[in-house]
């Protein structure tokens, strides 16, 4: 239900906060006295539920001088249509004009926004957002992030009350929260240099979802229990297990294989032997006690599956794919799975997933042998694709160390909250990489997020940027996309990482394993820093340090000052043609070792510098062997990332042993100035 | 000279420019006088060349309705500082505020401005440029740039007069043509949906700077004759020859000696032949005519070499560095040289340059011998960078195939214009791509880019985005880098393509010389669209073509709208599961090769249908010949783009045999996404 102007700004007051109050008139001559007991000029609006935009209907006539004029006024405005009467307010004084609202997501429940107000903030779309309840710093960093916040510091003349700001922004956090709040539009509200005053108001009343959350009948420490147990079997049926080389039923075998001290029984009434792997076949899951059952049979024959392994297996993997995603019969048929794990002692993982694999502990549950050659590491990739773990394997089997790589498929069960859960405990996992397409239990998704950033760092990437995901992901994953820009919002409160594009999901992965995240703000001396603390770049080619500094500036990343006693040092050490600033290049001068040394341990020294930026494209004059390139960097104690540009073998070649040193090294300046400017917002926010 | 409002209107309206009319007063009683003339209630404002911005000194008084308020109003006004008389004006309806504008560039001269207007400009900076003049096109590119224009085009009940405001763009441009403006401020101008009307207007008179142009002594024709030889040697002299092979004197001899059909003369007194090379060294330049002589002796020797070498060769090349790139007594002997070069029959290319490659007749005449194993191609690419060419030389020496690698060093005489001019007529290059730090000759260089890009596709990469970058580039090129969106704004003007990183510079050039550009369209059923042509996404895995879209989208790309037709033959060919619309998922269906090309041939065929990209992770259960998968794209008459993740040798397979139809190909996601939204908005603008 729409409240009037009056009955919305009552309630704000009820709360402590500032509005220009309201005088509701039915009639003619109350309008007049309330025009008088306000003081002259007035504003005088139209009231009505029906009216949404006032001033598109002529329903605003503001410096009314005095009686004669509030009379014309009140009939003009008493004759438009829908009109229930008309409010009365004093003239304010114009200040900042911004907005603060409130409203419902379905995924996430109550969101506060911000932003630029006035009649054009959809046109110009100026907005930050964070889920209610917020806190302070939340606050801050929602004024922070507009634009808006340029002309709130100070800006010709302009200045606004930030502090107040603040206030009004965890007021109405506060309120949403109590109240029945479906929707809020404080719009504009006028910030001055001292204070603030909502000039108009509009509160939609209704039962407000809470945002989707999981209630299971498990406790959450039983779930992680017994997800830490399906995701590190000792021993798996493989339901639908098949001979045929190319088939599913096949492939996970051939996996699976791969890890000679794990029980492997394929269930299949028609074979006796899995020819090549030389697998004894059972006829059927009632022979057979083991830790996971793999399903790979058409989709009409999963539930009867299921129901078959209650009692003998603790999870189940469901390779199966004509779900959700597929069509009517699919989504019933899902639905039954979900109820099947709930009602019983058994977890189920997908259906429609290419599998999961513990790469620590050498486990390939996937139809895709090709993931029992990834390299052990400390990352956990989560995701909602197979196809982009396929393609996150081309591009990093080398590069990138796992602990586990898990495909959730369609989620009937096992979902991301619990398995985040799960990697907050888990030993082997050091960053969690999610590629999410779209979920449903938003504000628990943020939840565990949120107590899984505490402890490790974790980095998301979201599809669905574009105006057209939205529509089209609906179609594919069968679950609702929800607003980008809400998810965003969400996982940054979260205080994950929020990357772009799928390698910066992996690079930003693996840079953080390599450098420990915030931990090594602790061992750097950077508190000394009265300046914000920044990166420093330093280029053999000067080129190279400029476009590096476009990638990175773009992303957000922060250019160190450095102090007078550094520059001062480096232009001791490096000669006039060179830039000596920041960026730094060092041109010539890399050969000559005492001095890259020394420049290097000069910028380490700077208490404002978090991370250097180290950029080398190879050439027949700029060569240097990567020992001695190694033996300098090794000495360096701040935080490095490394753009090695050579050919592929070089390359490799240093970036192994860099990386052994804690040093992520990639191929690109594209690649190494947008991790950059993510770790550094991280470990230096 | 700062005009006062109501001379700067006058000038205005006698271009048929519509204000509101104002009365300038200097007397209380004048005042009163313009104000009954006008009609109450009116606007009056303090009118002084010291007041920058009059709002913020209380300078604005609105809705004065009577002559005693005209009267106070005057008072109050005429004391404020500087004060020199008070302007009267009727009361303005209010519209939509925009603000239109004119400045000066160093380097380009007269730029006008168009974006949102109000007091907040600064802040929201939704500003669109161009050089002066303008032409129709501009203008309405100039406007549909901005964010404004989405309310201009109709929002919430607002709606700008669009052609009006056309108009108005192009009577400002011609004032600022023909008049002696230096900088003009048109704030705000309110558009409404019939007319719109200049509010305020602040214009400065003075004599505006042309943009630095090229004034040489030359004709263009015989430039460009003169160019092509020196780029075209048949013999050239090494000044500073040496047999130390970490020299440059060296280095450069080894590369011009790949080439057995060069004639080449290493100079160096001391020596008489080079080792290894088999080279009979001369004494001095006074026995060897060249058509180029290469100069890599120390910076102070260079006048003399340079002036011995006057008659003698066509071109000299100077590598040799400490030049306007590094103090003051540098640029003294870089002047010097630039007048060698006005003053006599000679062109020098550097100083401070690695070199120039021309790589159709292999000719390295760089200190870089990898660069003699670069692929023949149509890609000339011009650097102000010579590290930058080493950069894309590590990334691109597989995939690209040049016409020409050009640095052009500190450019003391042959500047990227006259190169471009050389470069429109040469018949072994079919596009053009720039690295550019900043440049001198903004005016030229617009110039010349807006006159190749009728030929050949201009693709352009400008370093200097960042804040800092603007400063440090200073001290580092010893040019003025320029404003990064000046530049940027005359690029798109000059209808080059604008790319924001070093890949896309290369990606999209070898995009465009694979595909042939806007010729391509030409031959494409795309006249029938009647909405926007767009590219269709197909993909093998429905991540990758979700994250496929965001970038796309990011980067400008516009998402074809398929028709019924076209959804209803996809549907025909695709099961339910699949996304049928756009993206199209193929998933499981691509092994269906029936219905692989069919679904191919049925999106080609769509008029709306600009580009396909096509997106293939390889995985066990995807993986198809490279044969059948080339063959079905080769029925494809539409455009192409792939996206081929796979091991680096099965991708680079398959990468030579598609480009050798003419469809370029890319590892990655992000690389794919970025070229495809740059072609689309090159081929169908």
């Amino acid at each position: 239900m729409l409240l009037l102007e009056h009955e919305s700004k009552k309630l704000l007051e009820g709360y402590g906060i500032n509005t220009a109050r309201c005088i509701f008139a039915e009639k003619e001559d109350d309008a007049v006295k309330a025009a008088i007991s306000l003081g002259f000029p007035v504003a005088m609006k139209v009231a009505s539920r029906e009216i949404t935009h006032k001033s598109n209907v002529g329903g605003v006539i503001l410096e009314v001088k005095d009686e004669k004029e509030v009379r014309d006024a009140f009939r003009r405005l008493i004759r438009i249509k829908h009109a229930e009467g008309v409010n009365v307010q004093p003239m304010l004084e114009r200040g900042i004009e911004v907005i603060v609202g409130a409203t419902e997501n379905e995924q996430f429940g109550s969101i506060l926004m911000f932003g630029l107000g006035g009649v054009f903030v959809e046109a110009i779309r100026d907005i930050s957002m964070r889920l209610i309840p917020i806190t302070r710093r939340d606050a801050e960093e929602m004024i922070k992030e507009t634009k808006v916040y340029g002309i709130l510091k100070g800006y010709r003349g302009f200045k606004g009350d930030l502090e107040a700001l603040i206030e009004l922004l965890l007021k109405v956090s506060r309120i949403v929260e109590r109240e029945d709040i479906a929707e809020m539009d404080l719009n504009p509200v006028f910030v001055y240099e001292k204070g603030y005053a909502v000039a108009d108001a509009r509160i939609v009343k209704g039962r407000k979802r809470k945002g989707a959350g999981g209630e299971t009948r498990e406790t959450i420490e039983r779930k992680i229990e017994r997800i830490g147990e399906i995701l590190n079997p000792r021993s798996v049926a493989v339901i639908g297990a098949s001979n045929q080389p190319l088939k599913v039923g096949y492939m996970v075998l051939k996996s699976l294989s791969t890890n000679p001290e794990l029980k492997i029984y394929p269930i299949n009434p028609n074979l006796e032997e899995i020819e090549g792997l030389k697998l004894k076949v059972h006829p059927s899951i009632e022979s057979v006690k083991a830790d996971l059952a793999i399903v790979a049979v058409p989709a009409d024959k999963v539930i009867e599956v299921v129901k078959d392994c209650i009692g003998r297996v603790k999870g189940v993997l469901i390779i199966s794919s004509g779900f959700k995603e597929a069509d009517e019969r699919g989504k019933v048929l899902q639905n039954e799975l979900a109820k099947i794990a709930q009602e019983n002692e058994i977890k189920i993982i997908g259906p429609n997933t290419f599998g999961i694999v513990n790469v620590r502990s050498s486990i390939n549950a996937s139809f895709t042998p090709m993931f029992s050659k990834l390299r052990k590491g400390s990352i956990a990739l989560v995701s909602q694709s197979g196809g982009m773990c396929h393609y996150f394997m081309q591009n990093f089997i080398e590069d990138v160390g796992f602990s586990y790589i898990l495909h959730l498929g369609n989620r009937c069960d096992v979902d991301f909250p619990e398995v985040l859960r799960f990697l907050k405990e888990d030993r082997n996992t050091k960053v969690v990489a999610l590629y999410i397409e779209g979920v449903e239990k938003g504000r628990e998704l943020f939840e565990a997020v949120s107590e899984l950033s505490e402890i490790k760092p974790v980095v998301v990437l979201k599809a669905g940027k574009s105006k057209m995901a939205d529509v089209v992901s609906r179609s594919h994953t069968g679950s609702l996309a929800g607003d980008y820009g809400v998810f965003i919002s969400a996982m940054k409160q979260a205080n994950a990482i929020v990357v772009e594009t799928p390698l910066e999901l992996l690079d930003v992965s693996k840079a953080l394993e390599r450098i420990g995240g915030k931990e090594n703000k602790k061992e750097s001396k950077i508190d000394d820093c009265s300046d914000d603390v920044g990166a420093v770049i330093a280029t053999v080619q000067a080129g190279l340090g400029f476009t590096c500094l476009d990638i990175f500036e773009e992303r957000g990343g922060n250019l160190a000052k450095l102090s007078d006693e550094t520059i001062k040092r480096l232009h001791e050490l490096l000669p006039p043609i060179t830039m000596r600033d920041n960026p730094i290049d060092l041109s010539f001068s890399v050969l000559n070792l005492d001095a890259f040394r020394e420049v290097l341990k000069t910028l380490s020294n700077d208490s404002c510098v978090g991370l250097i930026v180290f950029l080398l494209a190879v050439s027949p004059s700029w060569t240097l062997p990567h020992e001695i390139i190694l033996d300098i960097l090794r000495e360096v104690s701040k935080p490095m990332v490394i753009v090695y540009s050579s050919t592929p073998d070089d390359f490799r070649e240093l970036r192994v042993k860099a990386e052994s040193l804690g040093i992520p090294t990639y191929p690109t300046i594209e690649r190494g100035a947008r991790v950059a400017a993510r770790l550094l917002s991280y470990m230096f926010p």
